[in-house]
């Protein structure tokens, strides 16, 4: 999405973001150009001078009177921040964007913190970059973001977040901290950890072996190139959920384990197999869980698979005759290989689709194998 | 790659291909297309029918005298096979493209085969789907071809399998058995495990928690919808290598469950975040061992994100102008999010390029974010 830079912006009054890393900066970019009055704030005044220069926003005034606050801290220092901004700005609401809920909401509790003006939240966005500089306007452009209000949170309060978010360009899901927690060691941290596992493995690896490396293992280690002390500060934030989900899988490695020493023996070995295809079938079962794009449900697509010859420009001749054609993409993946200067694009289509566009870039040239 | 038709085969003689599924079929087809006389052998008569039906050669006829035989059983099959061949055919050469090579060799050397006239394949290639219908002339156009001689393979009869793996397309690469199953373990059996482990822990997750999925999940439990019988023969037929490997990565998955248990009881525990930035670090080190695409040495890319709206032709449109700027695509990874009829396209291109390319877009009305 883009955003539409004409729409009035929801929020009402000045926004005050305090940190202006990549999420802050991004959030603040979004809200000027909707005309929002944006303060920046930063312990490092490189930091903030640059989402100044970016155009995120001014420098704090006398007699500012935030509506917002916007806390964009690391993790570690998260609750503090937010605890000190509610108590300075008392009639202001005060969010943060930390990608973990619960510890923090623990420890504003123990702080005593005003949390009818609290509601924590996370935008289910990210960069492999970080810092101001690698910010952008639409960063949070269609992606979830979760709002996690607190028991004593008021309806108002919640409000006010949500239309933060929908200013970002967010897309508000509200839930509670622990169901957020256990969410994202699901489907994000317990991810990072099994992508990091299989991709250590790959460190002793010979030569000959990592040049056998296909599609599959480039898609199962991709996110293992992630920043190593932020993902340490990630887990540690919600350690708990993590180590509950890896304790499962770590049971489900060891009967796979178990299984292949027993075929290792023997492989007639009774069971065995079963429990391999088992543990196989499980995953299919849970890979369908995974909506289809744009959240819609998980849909079945047809694939046509064309040849495409690595020089500039032949990917965009493909896809005007995937245009030409009426068809609609759903989704392309190219896959290359080894030693060889041609890719294979995967066209996902409807699949009342497939069979006509096959047919249409036959006729334009294209190599369409069976 | 797209198979040059008209260059003349390196194979002489018939070539019998014993089993018309995928590998079978789609190596068939591409010997047709250089001219090569196939005969088509498979337990059953409608498999062979089929791979006949889709040009993959003739009936076996009297008088029959193969050069090569290309066994394409499954693995848990293949020694018999191979071994029948090798006695019934006491001229011919006999590869198999079974994904395991130890077991099979060693099956082999226990029924008192001719070892000579053998040479142990693995073409890196395969789709979702299996079967003679979903074969494809250029199945293997590019992937690496695993050869593996055996200790007293004539180096005629190593020549002759060569001859066959470059007329079918593939890029032959030579290893030992055992090298070849420790590869292939690190680089596909193991990722493969890994995946599946992932995506089995969504099976019972929420609907509001499996909706906060991004593309780092999509990627990693990509593979996890392979046929859970397929790969519990594969994973059967290369166990003990894979169950080495996958003890290595227990032991770092203890060490991050006992870290993040430390951390769960004391968030200042002494040591564990330390433990679990080395374990993201080891795998950004393991992720680095991959190599580029077409088999370079690994590339850094600088990546272009660019907004696509979810209309026909919209991608093409943005292709046709990156080719207008004269700027060859790396790779293209397209990110959709939920709720939002958008995709954000990520344009991998040399870093020189990254600047003029997104300059080059802006000026042509493309959403280039900062």
């Amino acid at each position: 999405m883009t955003l539409d830079a004409g729409a009035p912006a929801r929020t009402v009054g000045t926004v005050r973001v305090v940190g202006t890393g990549l999420l802050g900066t991004s959030a603040a970019l979004a809200l000027v150009l909707r005309g929002v009055d944006v303060v920046l704030v930063d312990p490092s005044p490189t930091a903030v001078a640059l989402a100044r220069d970016l155009g995120g926003g001014r420098f704090p005034a006398d007699g500012d009177d935030p509506a917002v606050v916007l806390v964009a801290a690391p993790p570690d220092v998260v609750a503090d921040v937010v605890a000190v901004e509610l108590a300075a700005h008392p009639r202001a609401v005060v969010t943060d964007v930390a990608s973990v809920k619960g510890g923090p909401l623990t420890a504003l509790r123990a702080a005593g913190a005003d949390l009818t003006r609290y509601v924590g939240s996370h935008p289910m966005a990210g960069r492999e970059r970080s810092g101001a500089v690698a910010a952008r306007t639409d960063l949070f452009a269609g992606r979830p973001w979760v709002l996690a209000p607190t028991a004593t949170t008021t309806a108002l309060a919640l409000q006010v977040v949500r239309d933060l978010a929908l200013d970002c360009g967010g897309n508000p899901v509200v839930m509670g901290a622990q169901e957020h927690d256990e969410a994202v060691a699901l489907v994000s941290h317990v991810p990072q950890v099994a992508a990091s596992l299989v991709a250590a493995r790959l460190r002793e690896a010979s030569e000959p072996a990592v040049a056998l490396a296909g599609q599959g293992v480039r898609d199962v280690t991709r996110i293992a190139a992630s920043d190593p002390v932020l993902w340490a500060q990630i887990l540690a934030g919600n350690a708990a959920p993590v180590a509950d989900v890896l304790e499962d899988l770590r049971d489900d490695l060891d009967g796979v384990i178990t299984a292949l020493r027993a075929l290792a023996r023997d492989p007639q070995a009774r069971g065995a197999r079963g429990r391999l295809a088992e543990l196989i079938a499980a995953g299919g079962t849970g890979r369908d869980r995974i909506p289809g794009k744009h959240g819609s449900a998980p849909a079945t697509y047809a694939t046509v698979v064309v040849v495409v010859p690595d020089r500039p420009g032949a990917l965009a001749r493909l896809l005007a005759d995937v245009g030409a054609a009426g068809v609609n993409l759903e989704d392309l993946r190219l896959e290359h290989s080894e030693g060889q200067a041609v890719a294979l694009a995967s066209i996902d289509v409807v699949p009342a689709a497939a069979g006509p566009l096959a047919a249409s870039l036959r006729g334009a040239g294209w190599t369409v194998p069976l």
